[in-house]
């Protein structure tokens, strides 16, 4: 395992979310908003279709952010999320972390957050800032 | 259902994450660090125990905004987080939503999120973004 990391290191996963997903992060999280489970609330709403829930979308960054980047031992400090676009079922999602600041004294690194779909379209922005233990300097 | 809303509404949740849980937000998320499914590890960390994901712990922001306050209907924005403390398996965690801005012109409403436990200590703060299509003015 690296210990280190330097501005614009990055890593990037790829899913869709299927309705089972949804499903289950309903009943997980609590959050039965009709517009996630039922379909016929959803064609009344300005997106026509169920979606998935955001938070379930930016749950590919606490993902990427313990098992990619920085890794096993990342501890979140917290995560800011800017929902841009509705993710819709079964729609392929590429979520992708890029160190973008280094706290000089302190284990302490900031990364960009973004989910996009195929086509390039913005659907999720934000920023992660994570503590990480076995971070050394060069 | 309530068609306005004012400065200083509030809702809250209570709950606990049970050890399935978080094996279930785990395989759901894809977010397996072992500081949250591995006993022995987590022992190793400065937490000492396994802790819920952070982004578990949010989505009781999720379910409160969609649900309660402002409830259906309710389109998340954007939501940050900062993961002040860390959460316990089966511990009792307070989630609240409290306005705090209303936009002047949209209806467009922003929210105070905090998460603490039964003696009042901060786990989780934050504010959350939402649009909510069916927002009258008075």
């Amino acid at each position: 395992m690296a210990t280190t990391l330097k501005i614009g290191d990055n890593a990037s996963i790829t899913r869709s979310f299927t309705e089972q997903d949804v499903i289950d992060y309903a009943e997980l999280s609590g959050d039965k908003n009709p517009a996630h489970l039922d379909a016929a609330y959803a064609a009344q709403t300005q997106f026509k279709y169920r979606i998935v829930h955001g938070m379930l979308v930016g749950s590919l960054f606490s993902a990427l952010l313990g098992a990619h980047l920085p890794g096993e031992g990342t501890i979140y400090m917290g995560q800011n999320l800017q929902f841009k676009a509705p993710v819709y079922f079964d729609t392929e999602v590429i979520a992708s972390v890029e160190v973008i600041k280094i706290h000089e004294t302190k284990p302490i690194v900031t990364l960009k957050t973004t989910c996009v779909d195929s086509d390039g379209n913005e659907l999720v922005a934000g920023e992660a800032v994570v503590f990480v233990p076995w971070l050394t300097r060069d």
